[in-house]
Order: C-alpha cells, then sequence, then structure tokens
C-alpha cells in the first residue's frame, strides 16, 4: 500500500491511499499534483534522525573515514518541508548540496527495539533530501546552521508500506531532470534493522518520526531556480525546487 | 510574574501562577512538591538548542577554545524532563556530568530576528540542566549519543517573566545539597539578544522552544540516586535525581 497524506479543497488535513498519480479518500480522489490539494509530508515528526556516511562510494568522495558506529545527527521539526515546496537555504552560502535519501516512518511509540524486532516499529518509507548547507557544516562542531535550518529536510510525498521496498531498492537524485545519484539500499553499511536498534539505545522514536538513512555518491551543488527530484523504487519521488538568495 | 505548569487532580493541563511555593489556579492553590499536581516543564518545546562554551571559565576547564561565533546544538523533544523527574541516562557510562544553564523560553514563531528585537519573543526564563553523556559525547561528531538521550534536558519548573531576572542573575548547581557551579549571565560571552538573532538567522523558533545559554565551570559527574539542584537566581531552583544503571 502507498498513503499520501494531504489538505483536501474543505482544508482538512487526510491521508489518502495512492496508486499511479491519484490520490483517493473516502469518495473523493485526487491527481497527486493537481492545485486541489496541497500535499504534506507523510508526518509532522518530532525529530528526524540522519545519518551520516552510510555509503562508502559517499564517505569517500567527502574525504571522510567509514565510521565504526551510525554517525547520528538531528533535523528538527523547522527543517521539514514537502512535496512540491520551494525551499531557501540560508542567505550568502557558496555550497547547498541536494543528498537523495531512503526516509524510514516510525509506526509507534519505541525505546530499546532488538535488531530482530526493528522492522515491527516501521510504518513505511518515503524519500528524503538531506539538504546540507557545506560552507557552515565544515566549520561546525554539531551541523546547526548546516543541517537543521529550516526546509534543510523535504520528505514525501508517498509513504510505502514495507512489503513496497524491493531489497535492493535505488536510491536517486536528478536535478533540472538530469540524473545525479544511483545508489541502492543494498550499499548501506549499517542496515534499518541496526540503525533503529542504535537509535533507540538512547532516544524514544515517537509516531511519524523519520530516519533518513545516509546518501549514495553523487551529492553535488545547487543553484537557483534548480528542481530536484530525489526517487526511491518501489516508493515514488519527491520533487521541490529551492531559491537560492 | 512567575508560573508552574501542572497537571492538577482531575489531570487538566493548567499553568498557574507561581508565588513563594504555591501555585494557584482560578480558586485552587497547591504546594509545588504536593502529591495532588505533577509539576510539568513550563512548555512542550519543539526543540531545545543549546549552547556551547558560552562561559570562558567552563571551556578552560573543558579544554577548549572559545568559538568564534555561538556553538549550537539540539535536543529533541524526547530529551524533556520535569522538575521532580528521576532521570536515567544510558547504561555502562563511566561519566554522566550535569551543567547548570539559564534557559530562554520563546513566547512567539520567530525568524530572522535582529538583536534589538531579541527580547519581544522572549516569554520568560527557566533553569535547565544540560546533561552530558562525555563518554559517548567525547567520540561524536554531533552530540546525540552524548546530549540528546532521554531525559537529557530537565526543564523548569519556573517560568519567570524578563522583568524578575537580575542582570548579574546567578547560574547555580548543587548536587546532594553541595555547591558545585556557581556563576552569572553577567558572563555569557554571547548575550541572550546575539544567540536569539544568529539562531533565527538559521532557523524558526517556535513558541515554547527553549534556549539553554551554556554552563558556567564546576561540571563534574553523577551517581547514582544523586538529588540534584539547578538554581537560576529571580526564577527558582529545578529538582531531580538521577538514576545510573
Amino acid at each position: 500500500m502507498k498513503y499520501v497524506r494531504f489538505r483536501d479543497p474543505a482544508g482538512a488535513v487526510r491521508r489518502g491511499e495512492y496508486e499511479n498519480g491519484t490520490v483517493r479518500f473516502a469518495n473523493e480522489s485526487y491527481a497527486l499534483d493537481s492545485d486541489e490539494i496541497d500535499v504534506l509530508p507523510p508526518s509532522d515528526p518530532s525529530k528526524v534522525v540522519c545519518i551520516g556516511r552510510n555509503y562508502a562510494d559517499h564517505a569517500d568522495e567527502m574525504g571522510s573515514d567509514l565510521p565504526d558506529r551510525p554517525l547520528l545527527f538531528l533535523k528538527p521539526p523547522n527543517a521539514v518541508a514537502g512535496h512540491g515546496d520551494t525551499v531557501t537555504p540560508p542567505a550568502g552560502k557558496d555550497r547547498i548540496d541536494y543528498e537523495a535519501e531512503l526516509g524510514v516512518v516510525i509506526g509507534e511509540q519505541c525505546r530499546h527495539v532488538p535488531e530482530a524486532d526493528a522492522m515491527d516499529v516501521v510504518e513505511g518509507f518515503t524519500c528524503v533530501n538531506d539538504i546540507s548547507n557545506r560552507d557552515d557544516q565544515r566549520q561546525e562542531q554539531n551541523w546547526i546552521r548546516g543541517k537543521a535550518f529550516d526546509g534543510a529536510a523535504p520528505i514525501g510525498p508517498v509513504l510505502a508500506t514495507p512489503d513496497e521496498l524491493p531489497a535492493d531498492a535505488a536510491v536517486r537524485s536528478r536535478v533540472n531532470g538530469e540524473r545525479k545519484q544511483d545508489g541502492s539500499r543494498e550499499q548501506l553499511i549499517f542496515s534499518i534493522p541496526e540503525l533503529i536498534a542504535e537509535i533507540t539505545t538512547y532516544l524514544t522514536l515517537e509516531p511519524g518520526d523519520v530516519i533518513a538513512t545516509g546518501t549514495p555518491e553523487g551529492v553535488g551543488p545547487l543553484s537557483d531556480g534548480d528542481e530536484v527530484e530525489i526517487e526511491v523504487e518501489g516508493v515514488g519521488t519527491l520533487e521541490h525546487s529551492v531559491r537560492i538568495p
């Protein structure tokens, strides 16, 4: 099953079933990209827990060593943006990058989840762009200016239940239609169950929280007016634009 | 004015006026530490934005250089705890520290706030303990295991309006009644208006969000069963215990 959360023409927030570009709720159906509805992120996360350097080829392109346990960082609710939004990063930065990621949406409150039970707390999968302001990220101990700014986490539009995701699901980005990244879930250094077990050793995950599982190689800069697509095979494609002030 | 948020005997969440150990709402009054009410943190922050190394003497005791702009990090909602709670840090760590801090509670949604207008977005002040798991903090790029674990941010119990806070308000901690830290708001390297201006250059602050302004020298380890007090002069005293597994 696939779902899209949206605000209907009456202003009500709905979660509809999604299939082939059409969202259905009760007796109504809408085209995903119609002007009638506002597509929302699949949840209102209390936090997005992000993973750095979780693909060997990306760690290599960044000149970084592989971590011996997951590199964790956080994006707070102000960072969340949605399908069709225009993201405006902080002004005056030389290098704002896209990073295509497979997102995991948590379905229930949980702590101390063993790896063997980790998939039980997963509601489904979505697409995430871990937008990164490299100017500040390179200078900071904690990546706040670099990765927690308003709009730094476009998420959505589709939430796909776990059965929809191939074991080797592709994770791709395109900018203005040109392919930039083309990785696979199989390349994850730390698997989704390993990530959930490690995170919940320390933090409670809440329903709607999102884990962004890291980005494959091929990250690069965004320019004013760029149209970004983040595709996760079996899930869908997140589209948004950027305005670089 | 001083306020305390609490759950009353009927289960309703109230914000009462606070004076000399008594909380009043409508026709009812309660002792702060009575069993009749559950004292809550002064707000439900969407994020706690924390400042590292904002007192020169603390940066020195940690062997750290002074930052040339505020060192920012985040505690998500799972980290929030309240007055009277027992905090249980992650198991198997050698060094869990208290850090007494002056907390700023934001009163309105805001972005791009100039320093000159920053106090307009402040609802008031409270007490924060920035509990820190040094074992992991020392090893992490981003301080997630180190500072974002469940219960890592006890906050409260009093929200004091800005007129209540002396310019040289003392920021103190005690463990089992013994004085550990005794700093002053005047020692902040980056002032509250400077912090609000810098943070809102990047992030929207929401009503109820808390800025933890950094800790003075004298941080140290907590042991199982310790009783911690965080006092901000003109505001009040936050008390909680710790269980070290």
